[in-house]
């Protein structure tokens, strides 16, 4: 039992004196289900599950697509307004709001929202209760589109794709300044040139930002293959209801799966099975929007994930493969909150988190950015996550004498080998292969391909990704 | 009753989807204190009003002071602990802790507090309750004194003044990682160079935390003949229970007091009065501790205030002069929030806050640091500041026709003088008067006899402020 309690318990804060107090989902019967600890034996105390899933944020899934009746109607609307054209991350942006990964959020941020997801992490609803917001969700303009706006004397603009084809209206609009400088320090903790998001969306963007309520007008498609994958949380929650999920356990990651990442997964169900869930249901959550450019890109990752479920590491009866349509800010504790937030209105009531979530090197500094603890100490301590159950991650190394990935073992550690991503893809880049046992061959063939595939580079610096 | 109405609403915020539920204090007979809006007539709605003061944050006031009786032992436990060496700003912050103005926080933060304080600007309590805290309040040591503190084997440490004497042990403590250029991000929304605090405090600091729970071994005094304007929050709840205080409007200062201020805390005190409270008194509360070489000193400001309340602009009788021990950051919406959570504790239910509160240009760009309209907007969405009334500053200016200061009257901008803070230093530094009724004559000479008492200053660099 002591194995479990280890990996059930909130993350281990060595600061006592604000304890965030423990809850949970399953209800024991004969204790207050405030104060049920996890070492408590199921044998001891028979276990009832709440069988539902659990509720989005705002009690109600935000579904912000146009009814396909009204489409012609809101298309045509659409040819009136001045216009905003979306880049790529943009339309990312507007993807994960439609489908209501954000819920309670509407639409891009007004400056109420914004100045809240800057300074408390969280949103304060009508009724006094708050939920996790921590990353601004923001839609730039500058000089000459803010003058064209006002000039067209409407509250409604329209936001059009690359070739000007309309994607959305965003109706009863609020104009703010946009302090990138500000927003930069809040939300990453250093404003040091280099951090991709900013150098890709913020540095040159426009000095307002536009917020409003948005009518998308048809679903966002990528056409690309993979869109098949990109279920909405709604389109999630009925899946999991279709396999009698009691209990969905989320993993969030935008790298290759080795059998560590598999050992986890299927140790955290076993976990769960033995604490009386009777199905839990692993969401195995790749994210697909803006990566850096060192990162596997999402088709190679979507292909090396496939092979992993065929060579049966992970077991398909109980694994949900989804696209999470969601850029990356590489912005450490601050967004590991919004990877959690997001997959708990996709029915998610288990986070697993790792060491340094959403963590990089200091751009210009040889140190990493964050503190590796620090991801999942802010997690279980921030507000409006109080109903998810934080997994923290168990390390997981190759065990020499097993042949195999396994727990990593403090009492042995000359029995273990950690190969570091950087270990990885250096291996992958040279066909060489990794020791057997750390990922199954199917996959590892997938990233040797990828790596075959980089145009070669003279001057180490990164090649253009190309598509699986 | 549409003036008042504006007066007293919380900060009119633009975005409306997450309002912050509208609290009081006032009581009404026959509606739900949740819903009472503050221009129902009093004469309608019979008003009982609650008496008793503010609750404390926590429910209780911290007192971290030794007891007399316990102080001789306290002081030979200290001399046998490992040392550190407090800085004038840290002792400012042993006495902000000693007095509970910051409770509940017993001592220096551990780390969960401080990733709290810099994440969500509010700590989360064993009940599960939420009280504000932007400010971390922290104490650096060095590599070499963590050694010393490891080698000395012992949990607690003591906190020694400049002569070596000590001032207050720490016990239970916790060593992190003081990551500078985070906390600096995170607070100040820059990392700019040239913030004051950060220069004075920070930037030299060393590189890990020590957090822990404080007894401070005698009450904190300075010896500098203003020890008596230093009333603690136990000692300022138990002067205005005296007067019979029924509501406490704080305000928060670190400038000289004109007739434009004062005509907005005797405008306050007379709506109060309207409001249907019998006795309203204000706290009238320069900040004491750290600011930055070209504010004013605290003596001369406090010569300033005295002359203030001599000359009859304000009212002893309702007037509680005192001395806010802090620092001051310059942190903009951040620190605001500190401001006024601190004033909670000292029973203050209504806050006045101004334009740009704790703000300052930008130490690199030709720009204010802060958006004038943040501080108060982020004040009224603040967690944990729900029970107090926020009282946004009416704009005074000088009124020529009238020769007085006068709340603003957009409708004749013509007849109005802006006297800015820097245009009052060049008047006063020059020996000039302002136009009269700008501020009382007593007041202005204190002004002048400070510009006075300054080296003069051949390269216009600030000189050294000079004692009153």
């Amino acid at each position: 039992m002591a194995a479990m309690t280890s990996l059930f318990l909130k993350t281990p804060i060595h600061s006592t004196p604000f304890p965030k107090p423990h809850r949970t989902h399953l209800k024991f019967s004969n204790v207050s289900p405030q104060f049920i600890s996890y070492n408590q034996s199921p044998t001891r105390n028979p276990i009832r599950i709440s069988c539902g899933l659990i509720e989005p944020d705002g009690g109600k899934l935000v579904d912000l697509v146009v009814p396909e009746s009204k489409r012609d109607i809101k298309k045509k609307e659409a040819m009136g307004l001045a216009q905003i054209k979306l880049s790529r991350i943009d339309l990312e942006w507007v993807h994960v709001l439609s489908e209501g990964w954000a819920s309670p959020i509407t639409g891009f941020m007004r400056e109420s929202e914004f100045l809240q997801t800057l300074h408390f992490n969280s949103l304060r609803l009508g009724d006094g209760s708050v939920v996790n917001m921590s990353l601004p969700i923001v839609l730039d303009i500058d000089d000459a589109q803010k003058e064209r706006i006002f000039d067209s004397g409407s509250t409604s603009v329209a936001l059009v794709d690359s070739a000007d084809n309309p994607v959305a209206i965003l109706n009863n609009i609020e104009i703010y300044k946009h302090n990138k400088e500000e927003r930069i320090a809040r939300t990453w903790g250093t404003t040091a040139s280099g951090l991709p998001y900013v150098e890709e969306a913020i540095t040159g963007a426009g000095d307002w930002l536009i917020g409003g309520d948005l009518e998308v007008i048809e679903p966002i498609k990528y056409h690309d293959g993979l869109d098949h994958y990109r279920l909405s949380p709604s389109e999630l929650r009925a899946e999991f209801e279709k396999r009698n999920a009691d209990a969905v356990f989320a993993f969030q990651l935008r790298n290759p799966v080795h059998n560590g990442h598999a050992l986890l997964m299927t140790d955290t169900r076993r976990r769960l099975l033995e604490m009386g869930y009777k199905n839990p249901v692993l969401l195995l959550h790749p994210l697909g929007g803006f990566t850096k450019a060192d990162d596997v890109p999402l088709s190679w990752r979507m292909k090396q994930h496939q092979k992993v479920l065929e060579d049966g590491v992970l077991d398909p009866e109980n694994t949900v493969v989804s696209i999470f349509p969601s850029p990356m800010h590489y912005a450490g504790p601050t967004e590991v909150q919004w990877h959690a937030k997001a997959r708990i209105n996709a029915g998610a009531n288990f986070y697993i988190v790792g060491r340094d979530p959403a963590g990089m090197g200091h751009p210009v500094e040889k140190r990493d950015l964050y503190n590796a603890d620090h991801g999942k100490k802010v997690l279980s301590m921030a507000p409006g996550l109080e109903r998810l159950n934080i997994l923290p991650f168990k390390v997981a190394a190759y065990d020499k004498t097993q042949q195999k990935m396994e727990f990593f073992d403090p009492s042995r550690p000359q029995d273990f080998l950690f190969i570091s991503g950087t270990k990885m893809r250096t291996l992958a880049k040279n066909r060489e292969n990794p020791p057997d046992g750390f990922m199954c061959p199917g996959g590892w063939e997938v990233l040797v391909e990828y790596y075959d595939s980089l145009a070669a580079s003279d001057s180490g610096k990164v090649p253009e990704p190309v598509a699986a």
